[in-house]
This record gives C-alpha cells, structure tokens and sequence, in this order.
C-alpha cells in the first residue's frame, strides 16, 4: 500500500515495442509495476504524452499527491549526453531531444532524469539486485547485442557523450572479416550476443564434420545451442568455449581498467545458468590469476526489471541535485 | 611569492630513490619544486621524517605558517586503496602502512591525503598539464611498465582496491608465451613499454635477416629503435607498428569502457613524440571509426612533475571531505 505521508519514485523503461514502469517506495521496493505499448511518432510526443497520462492515472488511483511523487526516471536505448539531451534513437523515432524535458511538461516541478537503459540495469542491479551492498558494479548484457554499464562508488560512470559502459563493441578480434552491425570488425558483440552464439554454432557445424544435436537444422536459436552444450554436443561446446573465451577477455579487460568488486551477467543469454557461467568464470579466473582480489562474477537477479529498478534510483539520485 | 594571505598546497611524489616535493598555490600555479633522496627503512619512517623536515624547513624559509598550509598530497608507487591504505609497497619497503597517518603526525590539524603515483599523474595532467579544461581524461604513462590513470567529471577513478587504471597488465595477446614481470602472458606491458619495444625489436632482428642499423649491437635502447625507426629502418619500423598495434587496441578498449574526451600519452617512450604519435592516432583512428566523437589523443604535457602536481589536486580535494 502506498501511504500519506510517504514519498515514491516512478521508474520507466522506455523500449520501441513497449514501455515498462514501476512505482517504487524511496528504499527502492516495487510495489507495482505495469506495461504499455510504445506509440512512436511525432518525434517522441505521443509517448511521453502516454507515459505521463499513464503515471497520472496510477497516482489517481493510489491517491498520490504531486508532492509525493520526488522523481521519474527514464531509461532508452540509446546515448543520452550529460545534459540528458539525445542526438538520435533510431528505435524510438525520436532525434535531439531532451526527454526530461518533454515529460517534465507534465509534470512542472517533478525532478525527472534520463539515462541509457543498459546503464540504469547496471544501477538497477546494484541498488537492489545481485550488486546490493556493493559500491563498485560493472553490469554486462548479454542479448540480441551486447551492452553495459558501470557503477564507481555507488554512481553511474557514464563518460563525456554518455557512452561509458558501451562494451559490445569494443574490438577483441582484429582477424575478423565479417561486419558487426556497427560497421566494425571484431567486436565482442559478434562473438558474445545471442546472435553472435549462433554464429560461431554455425562455423562450427561447417568447419567440421563432427556429429552434432543441432547439424541440419535450418534454424536453431542460442538457447538451442547451450541445451545441446548440457547435452554433451561437442560443436556447441566448442561454439560456447569459443565466446566464453572473447567475453573472458573483455571482463579482464574491464576489471584491470575501472577495478569493480563484483560483475554481473544478465540479458537473454545469462538464462543459460551455469552452463555459461562454469567456463566463464573458470575463464577469467585463469586470466585475473595474480590479482590479490578477483571480482566476484555473478548472475543478475532482476531480469527485466532492472532497467526501471535503475530509473528509479536515477530519480533520486536528482533529489540532491 | 608566497604571500601572507594565500593559501598553499604541497605535493609530494615518493619515488624508490628520490622523493619530490611541490609548493603549488591553490590555483594549481607551481612555485617551487625540489627534490630529496629517498631514505628506506623502518617500513617508511625514516622517508616520513624526511619528507616532513623538508616541508617543515621550505614554510620556515618562506614564512608560511601551518593554517596556510591547506593540504598535503603524497604520491606513491603502488596500490593505495579506498582509505588511504598500503598493503605493501615493494619499492618504499613499506607494508601496512597509511602513509597520510605516518606524516600526519608531523602536521597535527593539516588535510594529507596519498595516492597511485600513475594515478596522480593522470589528475596532475587533467588539472594543469595536456588534460587542462577537461572532464574525462585517461592517462596512459609508458616508461620501464605501463601505468595509468582515468579521470571521471574531474575526479580520480580508483575503484574498489585502488587498482584502476592498471592497464599495463591488460591482456592483449592470448598467444605470448613469455611471461610478463608480473606472472601472466601477454599483458600490454610486454609490447607498449620501454622495455617491450626493444624485445619487439630484438624478436624482429631475430626472425629476418632484412639490414638494420641496429643490427649486431651488443644493446640498445627504446630511443634508439625510435631513432632508427626515423631513419627508416625497416624492422624498427615493424617493432614500432607491432607496439603501436597492442596499445591502440587497448585505447579502443579504454574508449569504450570509460569514454574519455581525451586520451594522454606520457612517459619515457612518450619522448619519441611523432614517430610514435602519428602511427598510434593513425591505427586508433581505424578502430574507432564508427564513433561520433573519437577521444583526441596528445603527449603529456608536465613531465617528471605530474606527480607532484596531482599530489597537490589531491590534496586540495581533502578541503572538502
């Protein structure tokens, strides 16, 4: 129940299919979150429009003042400057844009904050996920691409263009040939994504002859390839070993550079469980060997939740500000 | 001129063998700088003593009194971490030691704080040297090893164990199989240093029988591969490119974790100036292609005193805390 006396924050991730949101206490507990479909166009307009009619409605309904609600955080996928200003984000049809802005006119004298949405997971998981009680976070996803953030004495590192923590194209392969999405080569997302998996599964089939659970099938996704991995299929073990060993490299990379206590795994991929995290962390230890004190690599516990878990706490983060 | 009014920082860089000091004004403006020969012993207390005689003396001298004395800043060669703690500090003989403690009982009332040596470089940099005016700035400083700092919105990314910024020991390369000083294979450290080039440049003598003015010579230096290098001297220009490679890779890597506006390059192999800057912007250039802003890359600006004089930015940050 929500009470009188009490201040919340609203947490919000905004996606190009939908928009999730959270109404959380100040110490950072859901209370209720709901979904709605993401309506593009007019450069962003419609959903801001839609987000603060639906935050307005949840507050009628719960009977919140104005005065209670302390912050609105938005999360998007994409780069968000210092100033919170976007150049473009190409999934949410929206270029140069302050979303604070667009939403704070709904909203007069309500803090709001915006930031990317893989950074405020990052935030998400160390303020009340697999990160609580931990000042120094790097949070990794791994899904259709590969994102992350970092989290140094409890704040989110975001960079001069925002851009801290954008680690799936940092580029770990200088052989490769084909393209990443990016337009580079060799970059940890064409080894490491759920994608990426996939395609090392397929060199695999191809560069041997080797029986395999998952050799003729016209298609086969990465949860695919990590089942036939548990199942002994050599292939998929070698497709696994093969971006265990590119993502191994990347963490110690990150570990030598901003010196976290603990790193997390989320996304899609992470729901492989052990059968990732066994080789990884077997993979990184091997690496970090002569460190006094190796981070801790754990799996994330929000899921999808994070995002707006990290919204909320960037809302208050502006308490102060 | 010191005057009566003023208040003024001290900045302290404790070497193996020479300790050097700083008076800074507040301003960050360098007024006098000497320097002492280190004195090892009784895990650090004789260096104490002697750093704090020498402050004691230079204020005597100029008649600063202690309330002028806003800070001390002291920085050392090894891991230093969130409270000012050091395990152990091979170099100063030292262990267990809080070294802002040690000398503060010289200075009863007077802020000192203690720091990475490459660390403090980096804010030294980011504060009046080739950083000045910027938020973001990475310094990379490659000299015997290959050190680093990272500056975020101004302020020193240390991490959790102090250990941020500790690049010389990324692995770069999984194929090495020589081991690097510190017990692993393949860290930047064993292409990007000094002493990394001339290996690369022995390898290159070793694997082709192509003339170099450095062939036959009993021993030579970095500089020297850098001055044949100049002269166009093919395989120096090979071991140049090799070590150009690996630390621009690791740069790419940096760029995209931490997102800096800047990137500096400082220390003794920093002085080969264009023959290592140009092949270096060249090759990074290349790997962040696809970035809207790419981090400018520049040597280093203060030399031997960017230590004292991130020492004494440090110390002016304790006004506050």
């Amino acid at each position: 129940m929500t009470s009188e006396k009490e201040a919340y924050l609203v947490g919000v991730d905004v996606g190009g299919t939908s928009v999730k949101l959270g109404l959380f206490s100040e110490d950072g507990r859901l209370l209720e979150k709901w979904e709605n479909p993401t309506r593009l166009g007019e450069n962003g307009a419609l959903m801001f429009e839609d987000i603060a009619g639906s935050v307005m409605e949840m507050c009628k309904r719960r009977g919140l003042t104005r005065s209670q609600l302390r912050g609105i955080g938005l999360g998007v996928p994409g780069v968000v400057d210092a100033r919170g200003h976007i150049e473009r984000c190409v999934n949410l049809g929206v270029s140069d844009c302050v979303p604070a802005d667009e939403l704070g006119r709904h909203f007069p004298g309500t803090p709001i904050r915006c930031g990317n949405d893989a950074n405020l997971a990052a935030l998400g998981e160390a303020w009340r996920g697999a990160g609580r009680g931990v000042d120094h976070v790097v949070m990794i996803t791994l899904g259709t691409g590969v994102g992350g953030g970092i989290v140094t004495n409890g704040k989110l590192l975001t960079g001069f263009q925002g851009m801290a923590g954008e680690i799936g194209h940092m580029a770990v392969e200088p052989m490769e040939t084909r393209l990443c999405t990016c337009g580079g080569r060799g970059c940890l997302e064409q080894y490491a994504s759920a994608t990426g998996i996939v395609r090392l599964m397929r060199d695999a089939l191809e560069e041997s002859d080797a029986p395999s659970l998952l050799r003729g099938k016209d298609s086969f996704s990465c949860k695919d390839v990590f089942a036939a991995c548990a199942d002994g299929d050599v292939l998929a073990k070698a497709a696994v070993t093969k971006a265990v060993r590119y993502l191994a490299v990347a963490m110690q990379h990150i570990a030598q550079i901003v010196d976290p206590e603990r790193i997390l795994i989320g996304g899609g991929v992470s729901r492989a469980g052990d059968e990732l995290m066994r080789p990884l962390r077997r993979r990184f230890r091997e690496l970090m060997k002569l460190q006094s004190k190796i981070p801790q690599v754990r799996l994330a516990q929000l899921g999808n939740d994070a995002g707006i878990y990290g919204a909320a706490r960037l809302a208050k983060e502006s308490e102060n500000s």
